[in-house]
């Protein structure tokens, strides 16, 4: 579908059918999010696939009663890194030396402002940097799903450190920051689904200085 | 073009040629941009459009060293609102109402459940929310731009504080939270444009739970 075209289809579904996700559409969005831009191209954060009708439930009952969660095909959690540092770094210079097929020693300059950059910040600008990387990709997930014709439901009003127990994201150095919830919008039953999109007009939302 | 490709196809470029891009396809980047999915649907955020030679210029020399500022053909200043209050909300909730056609009060719940949610918040974490929020819509303006044949490189790596001083921000409750140059790649001075693009693997990237 034409981008715009399915951005104008999409919505937040609000009530979903059950109706699972096929493989196929699950690895496009995924691969979408694989190739999402991100700052020095560091991609800091990880992203749980859940298609477990078992997790799901104690998702929803211990973190998220959003009936979206069950009722949706699969759940993703962007889960940002949490205690970044020079670990990190070091093997995405690794990675980048491996699949450019140059030293690690060439990227030296890369990675010495990567570290001064990040390094220089506190631990909490740190996390912050990271969950808006998330958000990058969570914006392209979203785009990825409409291209699909699959609804993509994102979700910030959960228990996060209920939602990071569970997951065992604390041990992981991860932090969830945001959910989606992937599936098929029930349009008899989501009001929603017919009601006509809010978006700010165009002189609203930019100021064009030309 | 296909979504994949296109993401397969885009990187942040270092270097561009100049070249103007068209009015409909700088249209169709914002039109996804205005489309963008955002929290409760608030779009906390104003994109500034940057079309003028001599303004690019001093971006260039007093914020932002970053020759695609110039060599681009628009510069897109991502600016998240500051100081989020009920007035925002207010102005939100009536241009629901005027889009579908219901009464403000009918709103009332909702309106409560979004002033409840923010302003319990301190204002830094209204403001990262609302930085966060600016990162979707940059990652959709990315995905848009890259269907589109277009080049955009993100950038955080500018002096904001200038920025926001040079595009008299503050005034207006906005602060620059992100640059996106939108042109056409220089691939002949752009080493990176033939390099292979470095992305995590999907079993690194993703926790599968089945």
């Amino acid at each position: 579908m034409e981008l715009i075209d399915a951005m104008n289809w999409r919505y937040a579904a609000k009530k979903m059918t059950g109706q699972r996700v096929s493989p196929e559409k699950i690895d496009t969005i995924l691969e979408a999010i694989r190739l999402s831009a991100s700052s020095v191209g560091l991609q800091p954060y990880t992203v749980l696939v859940i298609d477990n009708h078992e997790l799901k439930g104690k998702i929803h009952e211990q973190a998220c009663p959003q009936p979206q969660i069950v009722e949706g095909s699969h759940v993703l959690v962007f889960a940002s890194w949490t205690g970044l540092g020079t670990t990190q770094v070091d093997e995405y210079i690794k990675l980048i030396a491996d699949t450019r097929g140059v030293t690690v020693e060439s990227l030296t300059p890369f990675a010495d402002s990567i570290r001064g950059n990040l390094l220089s910040r506190t631990v909490e600008e740190r996390d912050n940097w990271a969950a808006r990387q998330a958000y990058i990709a969570l914006g392209t997930a979203m785009v990825a799903a409409a291209t699909e014709q699959v609804d993509a439901t994102p979700m910030e009003g959960f228990n996060a450190e209920s939602l990071d127990a569970l997951l065992d994201l604390p041990a992981k150095g991860l932090h969830s920051v945001a959910l989606l919830a992937v599936g098929y919008r029930d349009a008899e039953k989501d009001f929603l689904a017919s009601a006509p999109k809010v978006r700010r007009a165009r002189k609203d939302l930019f100021i064009e200085l030309a």
